[in-house]
């Protein structure tokens, strides 16, 4: 009998965090590639664009003009998906035609005044200034909200349509479907083994190594078990943390340290910036913030499109969307790939 | 107050096949669009490629060649991500680093000789001979495997490798979690108000008109009341049926005839060959065949990422991934529009 090889035979890992399935078949990474090519990510941006909304001073579509901002910058998008006083629909009758209000707010949150930055480029100090905004935030709409989004869709393949380094933060008065799966799975586990899922997983991959990929005193990040996208990745702290607000000074040090290096690597891989989604999940707020909520461990989650180059994505498509993720190399395999480039910036090399 | 506008004001819809939500923010259309654009999909494929390996007569990667075939044809995948032999992975001990054997078969289903054709322009008859050829399929894979997975990827832009018409079928040992959480949720829904869930969907849909697209005496297409992609299709019979290979001669000329009409309709939106992932849903299959699966209804789903034109895709990234997915039309605006284009295809009426 032959004996069990991940990356050779196909195989099932389990996401603890969403109670489902993911399919792990690497031998499929030796099929030749004769599908859509991306555009690669532009790589000439202007330090200052006039036109670009997102600069400081510009006039932006609402005809509100931006502060000179000089580190970060937060405005309430002029699009956006979720409002704070949209009608009741009233209640439905029928269980197939179910519908709800929905209210919040969404605001964008530029990192830089310069467009031609990116967060692994800019200095340690900038970034610590982001995850402070952060935090500020998610205690600002987490004083009523239930759950404060933050999230970055970096490059156009993830949707972004502004190259300026920018993220969003959309709050909201109910909790979204992947954070309601995420804590009852951490609540469940809680019960049963009396201590955090994801503090757990993270002392585990510590000891075991081989899906670590960049860590620190504070941090730890890691390509998941269970990952579904090539180079995904799951950056933990070390301490029970339940929300970005609570890091103390010297754990936002670190923290600014672990994702300038991790999206190093990223961006080093195929010598291009890299595109992601990205967010962080804490425990809920508003209401929440009076119950017990021990079960939750902060984390960010960064998912990459990319899988061959700079130009081939992976498709999350057919059989992905209709019965389950399938991934083409394991996660040990994309952890060591990353885990073994430089850590120095390929363009900060070059010069 | 203001009443409430479904076009106009943000809501949660309830997807009960999910157990899910979908943030609805129609206002979000008007925002104008400065990010990626895709390439328009191929106009131009020729009807015979002799490189290309779905051609008939052709040779594959593997060094097999196709028969001269002149219907539809089917051959294993020459990457399959399921393989029938691969090794058991053993018990693993951890709660968080769980992992199972997959067993299984991928095919490749040829739907015409021809590659410059598509199944709207297909001949009725032609489409019936790929009907029963998923019917023997799910026939002969189902009397083993618990799932059997029908799938299309149409399009570069939903990672198709290859211009020529055909689907896919990939058969498991398990059952992957879009189909364990429909099975849940209609079982769910058939021990609470005793019919199928969607066998009830069905009759309110006939009845309210407003998401259907196309009917026939057997069939129906909605827009569903949970849709979440922009032009997201549900295929249904009007009849109590669990299998695909369990429709009648007729039902099986009804469905040719509905496919052919939807499909025109999605091609004469933006006048372009429309890209999807679509695929079946239908009771288990292998042990679960001696079951009783009476709270099944067959469905097939379709999903195509465009938004705004040919070239303008919804992204499903940041917010939907880490969040919520979200909309920017209304099911009942995105049901209209297509119902209201001409039924001949834009290709035959150039002529
Ligand atoms: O099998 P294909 O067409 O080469 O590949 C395509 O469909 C598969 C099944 O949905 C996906 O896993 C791949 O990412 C996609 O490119
Ligand atoms: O808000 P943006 O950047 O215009 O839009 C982008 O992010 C949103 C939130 O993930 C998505 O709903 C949009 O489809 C995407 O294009």
């Amino acid at each position: 009998d032959v004996s069990f090889d991940p990356k050779e035979h196909q195989h099932l890992r389990y996401n603890p965090l969403r109670d489902s399935w993911v399919l792990v078949s690497a031998h499929r990474m030796k099929r030749p590639w004769a599908g859509q090519v991306e555009k690669p990510p532009e790589e000439h941006i202007p330090r200052y664009d006039p036109r670009n909304p997102l600069c400081p001073g510009n006039t932006r579509a609402n005809g509100e003009v931006n502060l000179d901002y000089e580190s970060t910058f937060v405005f309430e998008n002029d699009f956006p998906a979720l409002q704070p006083d949209a009608p009741d629909p009233g209640l439905d009758q029928h269980p197939l035609f179910q519908c709800k209000a929905a209210r919040g707010v969404c605001k964008v949150m530029c990192f830089h005044p310069r467009s031609d930055i990116t967060l692994p480029l800019m200095k340690k100090e900038e970034v610590v200034k982001v995850i402070n905004q952060w935090a500020d935030l998610v205690e600002e709409l987490g004083a009523t909200y239930p759950w404060v989004q933050i999230f970055e869709n970096k490059g156009a393949m993830m949707g972004c349509s502004n190259p300026h380094p920018h993220c969003q933060v959309w709050a909201s008065n109910f909790l979204p479907n992947e954070p309601a799966t995420s804590d009852r799975c951490q609540r469940a586990y809680y019960e049963k083994h009396g201590e955090p899922l994801l503090l757990q997983y993270a002392k585990q991959e510590a000891e075991k190594k081989e899906r670590v990929v960049v860590e620190n005193s504070d941090w730890l990040a890691v390509v998941p078990y269970w990952a579904t996208w090539p180079y995904q990745m799951l950056l933990l702290p070390r301490r029970h943390v339940l929300r970005i607000s609570d890091l103390t000074a010297e754990e936002r040090e670190g923290l600014a340290d672990i994702m300038k290096r991790l999206l190093t690597k990223y961006d080093n891989l195929f010598e291009v910036s890299f595109p992601y989604s990205m967010g962080w999940h804490g425990a809920p707020t508003g209401p929440c913030l009076k119950e017990n909520n021990s079960h939750w461990q902060l984390h960010a989650h960064y998912y990459p499109p990319l899988l061959r180059s700079a130009t081939v994505k992976k498709f999350m498509v057919g059989y992905e969307m209709l019965a389950q993720e399938q991934r083409d190399l394991t996660p040990e395999q994309a952890a060591e790939k990353l885990r073994n480039l430089p850590d120095e910036h390929y363009k900060t090399r070059e010069n």
